[in-house]
């Protein structure tokens, strides 16, 4: 274990504390620090710059067992038992995400219970975790976007140690673990980054807060704080890939952009690993320079969330056409999202006020990230309100197949799976009562704005708000939970058996609709996915003769067509290409 | 000529003044206004949005004949009768540049005047004039950088008719015009706009103020109003091209950059009218996507500013190391440039304390503007001093024999082909005294930070500061300056009458220094251009057995060496290869 080293450009003077010691810390180049005596390993430390009274955590901190404002304590990477050593992780163009928050994923919200539940992902056939962010934030239970201590994963979830078991558990059911990471901004609370050098800057403004120095004086180390950090989940927790939020917020004018920096480090890591690695991008840019690879000009991401997608899916299914929602309308928008992956892509965007996109030629599908949900489509709203508690039975079944079926890789909300009837709402524990009422207020105030009545906004700092959003398990096992939960294992099946389902090419995916009389049908090779979304029954054409593989209601098939019932979808497979299907 | 329309999106009512009248303008869709009643060619007139007592000028307006405050007036294009019917611009690749300031390139001033200095530049053998920005200012007088009405060539300039004026001589005499355009920010003084509607964002920081909104809601019109102002100086003041001023702080976020637009729609009027057009940048980011085309993910700018020549050039004539210079030194930097334009492609820079740069593997030598001196370069040293006021006559050969043979496409700054001693300062007319005493202020306390006695600095809003920069037309016929004026006639001569000496491709530059004897040797193909720049005279290595092209100083060739006394050049062909000199 080498010994402890700080950047911190700026200061005269470091010294560092640990075991009622207190001792100065050596100057060496490039404005880093290091301290001169061993320190044992699991000690506790922090740092004194200056004049200073308060000692402040490490910036690279690999555990707060005392929250955001307590000392660091050092861990020992390498004394970790392993049981994944013939790990691989399954090729991400064939994966099943399920995004999950290890504080509401079970009553105990840590690691090690989260563990108990991997069966359940196995048996729903999930390949990929994605945890949300778990670096340590303010407080013992939040979303996880706010981190400050980028390499220390959250105390209250079991730290260090229980991420580790957590990981090797994953993989030992054959289950990848994708990690979100937050490189845009850090938290608003126990965040001292600032005190040790320039990690921020003035010239770009994020939605949440100061934007981070990547171009400016000193960027050079705070590429490689998040570099580092990012290779450091990847190498020392055996993350298999990272969900970067937010990237239309990571502002960098260099001529090689953070985000392609990072990609080729991490390909650099691939290569030298034999490891399958992952990056996936949360854009708001629909600019397929993202997922462009780095010979052709990209920043060389795997994979973006397709918001796009989302929102077509979710206008057409529920009607709802305010905020972002407005910019979506019919089946015409679900249908382009589906051949064309970007709904907007050069256009004009009346939410946006502003044309938005680029369409993204030659891009395959499975580039993108599909879902029906995800924690920001739930907790966004009001009340937290999941699918579930808008839309009935048969329309979830429909959106599950739309996605599952769908050229993108899928991806679930924990809890999706089943219909899970408690919210998920947005909560947080910050111990400052002016933050805490800041964040309060700003919900009350962002939903007053929208027409709500506040007392009707569940507040984020009341704990109930936090409590409320954990899963209750025994949903799983009770109607109407269990015949969705079901129907979800039953799609899921259908994609891993039917490579047609998983096959990314856009420009093979056909699909007809009519928005007046509210039908769909999706062609992808052999199979086809006919979805009646009007509340009656009705027929409507299959591009082939069609052999029933599955079916949300019961329906009857005539040649090619189908007579579907009302709200209700059917997948069929071409009955004189069933050798095609290769199940 | 059409009624009078304006961008108003957020007023309730907007009224039009003119001719002693004010009347209602009517609502159009999107934000647009228009004037119901004709209004005559040559009126004026102003607006006034709201309740708000003071009239505004039109943000396109086309002339401010009482400066940035005063009313608009309306300009009839279609009147003015151009004479270059048969004009077509020659190739950008084969120009020779001459950056010109209108307000002290002649006494007078003006538009006008300058027309009778066309006779000194057709001699000289320049094929492109680049006038510093035009459009009107805050005062009488000044660099033009903090125009606010965009679309109005300057009042005390000539207006519109003068620009005009302008532009059709210098076609006559086979000059193409290049005009500078400043699109990342607007003036502090006259900048009505955000009256209007959102031009500006406060999500990105500019150093001289607020960033133009090009991505955020409404920017569809923001990055019109800047496409219409470089189309508009294109097709009605028949301009053959724009240089953009520092587009490192134009920030767009878009899927298509504001840039990527902008060339695209220039390309577009290109293929309409047959002319050729050009788009220069000036960019600080040593970024190759700025003038990689389009296709192939770049923004489509046809060539871009070379500011790591500039700084390589400079230090290793003068040895200058402060500031900026001190990331450059040696031949050994002057010698990467000419191969491979940035100097900085990728690797640490201790200026700017972050990695800078990216390599532009395969861009011509063409795509790129080399010169030894530029406004700024002039302008923003303490006291305005040319290169002339701190090299000896000797440099200023070497100097512009290494620029004129350079594969850039070469650029004078006004004077410097004869070695004006007059300086070129940093001037302003400020009429807000607030404005008037920051921008002093500022001036000092900039170069007292730099240990510069505040008396030494010329005041930018003292008159005597702007007419101590004007051209002393007095000077080309005497000496040292004719024979400098010839010097420059002569390289540029050479450079049109051989091939190799425009040839842009950067990987046939062979170059041969040594950094200790300080002699350089630059070979173009059959021809190479030897330096000496020691003290005293050398014998230096030639590629081949050379004949004298050009000399500086007598000197004597031997072989394949040549005997240069101290501080010289010489430019000589391969005797075995005259041929191909092609002259």
């Amino acid at each position: 274990m080498t010994g402890i080293r700080v950047w911190a450009p700026n200061a005269r003077r470091v010294r560092i504390l640990t075991g009622g010691q207190e001792s100065e810390m050596a100057k060496l180049d490039g404005g880093w620090w290091s301290a001169e005596t061993p320190i044992p390993a699991d000690a506790d430390y922090a740092f004194r710059l200056d004049d200073d009274r308060t000692p402040l955590p490490d910036p690279r901190s690999p555990w707060q067992p005392y929250g955001v404002d307590g000392p660091s304590r050092r861990v020992d990477h390498a004394a970790f038992r392993w049981s994944d050593g013939e790990w691989q992780a399954p090729p991400f163009s064939s994966a099943v995400i399920y995004e999950l928050h290890i504080g509401t994923f079970t009553p105990e919200g840590t690691f090690d219970s989260a563990i108990h539940r991997l069966a359940h992902l196995s048996s729903l056939g999930v390949t990929h975790v994605e945890l949300m962010p778990v670096p340590e934030f303010s407080g013992d239970w939040g979303w996880g976007y706010d981190g400050v201590d980028l390499y220390a994963p959250h105390h209250a979830y079991g730290g260090p140690l229980g991420l580790k078991r957590f990981v090797d558990a994953c993989h030992s059911r054959g289950i990848a673990v994708l990690l979100d990471v937050v490189y845009n901004h850090l938290g608003p609370a126990g965040n001292y980054l600032s005190r040790f050098g320039p990690y921020f800057t003035k010239k770009y403004l994020t939605p949440w807060g100061e934007a981070m120095n990547l171009d400016g004086a000193g960027s050079r180390q705070v590429r490689r704080f998040l570099c580092d950090n990012a290779l450091m989940w990847l190498r020392d927790y055996h993350i298999d890939g990272l969900r970067l939020d937010a990237i239309h917020a990571i502002y960098d004018s260099s001529a090689v952009h953070f985000l392609e920096q990072l990609a080729q480090e991490v390909e650099e890591l691939e290569t030298q690993t034999g490891r399958r690695l992952v990056l996936v991008a949360e854009s708001d840019l629909n600019d397929p320079r993202v997922v462009t690879p780095i010979e052709e000009g990209g920043y060389g991401i795997d994979a973006q969330w397709n918001d796009d997608f989302h929102h077509a899916l979710h206008t057409a299914l529920t009607g709802e056409c305010t905020g972002y929602y407005r910019d979506f309308a019919g089946l015409r928008d679900l249908a382009k999202s589906l051949q064309s992956a970007f709904v907007y892509d050069g256009h004009y965007s009346d939410f946006r006020g502003r044309h938005h996109g680029r369409k993204p030629h030659g891009i395959a599908g499975t580039r993108f990230v599909g879902f029906l949900q995800n924690h920001d489509q739930a907790g966004n709203r009001a009340r937290g309100e999941r699918t579930g508690h808008y839309m009935n039975l048969s329309q979830l079944q429909i959106g599950a197949a739309l996605v599952l079926c769908s050229p993108f890789v899928p991806l679930l909300f924990q809890g999706e799976e089943f219909g899970a009837s408690t919210p998920f709402c947005y909560f947080t524990q910050h111990a400052d009562p002016e933050l805490a009422r800041a964040v309060t207020e700003g919900r009350r105030a962002e939903f007053a704005a929208l027409g709500w009545n506040t007392g009707e906004i569940p507040d984020p700092q009341d704990p109930d708000t936090f409590l409320r959003s954990k899963l209750d398990w025994n949903e799983p096992a009770c109607e109407p939970h269990k015949s969705l939960l079901e129907w979800h294992r039953n799609l899921i099946s259908l994609r891993k058996e039917i490579p047609a389902l998983r096959d990314g090419r856009l420009e093979d995916v056909g699909v007809q609709f009519d928005d007046e009389k509210r039908w769909l049908v999706v062609k992808r090779g052999p199979v086809a996915i006919a979805c009646n979304l009007a509340e009656s029954k009705q027929s409507i054409p299959l591009p082939f003769e069609g052999v029933v593989l599955l079916a949300s209601k019961e329906g009857g098939s005539r040649g090619s067509a189908v007579d579907l019932p009302g709200e209700s979808v059917m997948i069929v497979a071409d009955a004189q290409n069933t050798e095609r299907i290769n199940r």
